[in-house]
């Protein structure tokens, strides 16, 4: 059994998100990725549905929002956008964003962009080859880019 | 007659709120479940979707929100998928979404996520097999995650 | 003639106001009903698309909107999806929602619940038998809720 | 050549806007018009939909924004489905809305709103029988509703 | 092999975009140009899936948002209709717009203009040319508007 996964990502981004997903990816049986990259966050969604269209079985959208007011707003739109298109699809689109508000410093949100796309690339895997695994993790307080939450007591 | 009732729920929530949906529909009459669970509030829209498509009656959308500004918004971009979702599916989906921003201590959290979660999926049951009997509860102040408002007086 | 006109409610508002809309339009020549209620403000869309796919030549969806914050966001979600409902059913939804921010009082809260779903269920008329009717009024300050405010001197 | 212009407007304006639109289209060789009215913003994107499914070659929308916050989220819905009838119909709806906050006294918010429809008429005939014609004014800060911007220098 | 890029403009522009968009593009080789103006960014939408609809490959949709907070509201309704214009028409369409509130001086937001054009230009060349080229650029914090912003270090 073969599971292509496609992962997306941006030129504009500030840390190359792919390369952690790749890795994390690579280690897994039976992937075979696509690999596409864009301009920006709003480039994702159209990117990531003619990437579905063309045989992929999930998508990771790989993205980055910069700091200002605006950019939550183009995040705002970016995420509008990936909705449809897994609607479109029909398939999931695993939406791994880093916005610079997450942290103060760079190594922060280096470590916060290299944690998400990690674990949101074991989740495209576990959403294409064992749904059921989820299941057992559910409202267990997972988080991508930081420590799990964990269960309220 | 038999009912199908998708449950869809999140590994990111911090309750387990399937498990009280799920006990409340294992007593009614001629239910059937189907069960998934995805990452978070983003990736519900899409798995209603592909659960209504593959043959349930209505979705329950179990859905946990952060407390940070951003969360909101993301709530908000997950209900918007949902909307559309229904629309492209042509049935309901009935979202029971917990934010944290609701309640102060962990324990009233986790009763708001206890009712709402019971009280939509026997809503959800209503809906596919006796719609009449909520137009006998409109205006009526119904509430779930917490007591009724009740009609005004 | 007859105008078949559906009338979707919730079990979330404190006040009946599908009373009035029926009311209102038990008095008009041709009319046949379509009732239905669903839990609250977001599963309106879905509800209006599917009676107005059933047949209906249009609907009118009457919601209620609680005073948190939040209530106004989920309002908004709830009046994309009606928007999206229409355009795929390609027919007219009313919509008539009333925000508890609105007024001070429950008297006065109940009082443009009436108003409004009387007008509206007036206006829904008008637009499937004589929808001429409504451009002598264009631009004439009309309101639903309150008094008309009127053209500009 | 004839061209089939819509004109949409509602009772819920303050000012016959439509009046406006319709004496400078009155002027312009070949103009067929289809005139109708709706209660208020949020109807107008089914409204001009239907128009233009039935044969208009483009809308003009006319609306009009009271002046309370949620009423510019209403615009805003109102908006959203307007672009969503435009990608439907594949044809150009010209939004012309006025915003009550956008002038202080009725006798500039009217001379806006005869502005800005009597423009947006003009402009939906350049944009079906001379469409190069805008590209000659392409970039020099054209405004509707009030003097021109003109090009930065 | 020929490359069909739709250029979009607006005659609401402060600056005739277009026109550095066109030099960018004239250099490159295998280049085929659809030029269109429309009156503002809402209207961007419908007008780039029409271009795309009839054989463009790619689109820029060059926009001018004014100062006022309604005009940031009308970017995200412009914005988002372009996300469904993508999804429908199933090809990319570059948004490269440019906010009154991005510089204090008519001279600096007049750069901006130019740089994002070319820049964009650019990109909606690469995209349909060789969009392998983008991903040797992922994670690099290019800008479009200003210098790039680079990885983190």
């Amino acid at each position: 059994m073969k599971y292509k996964i496609g992962v997306v990502d941006t030129t504009f981004a500030r840390v190359d998100m792919a390369k952690f997903a790749l890795e994390e990816l690579s280690i897994l049986k039976g992937v075979e990725i696509v690999r596409r990259t864009v301009p920006g966050i709003k480039d994702l969604a159209i990117e990531c549905r003619r990437v579905l269209d063309s045989g992929a079985d999930i998508c990771i959208a790989l993205g980055w929002v910069g700091g200002a007011k605006i950019d939550t707003q183009c995040a705002h739109e970016a995420s509008m956008g990936i909705q449809q298109a897994k609607l479109l699809a029909n398939k999931h689109i695993l939406e791994a964003f880093v916005f610079e508000f997450e942290a103060d410093s760079d190594r922060a949100l280096a470590e916060i962009a290299k944690d998400r796309a990690r674990k949101h690339a074991l989740n495209a895997y576990r959403l294409v080859s064992d749904p059921a695994s989820l299941s057992k993790r559910a409202g267990m307080g997972i988080r991508q880019g930081k420590g799990d939450a964990g269960p309220l007591k």
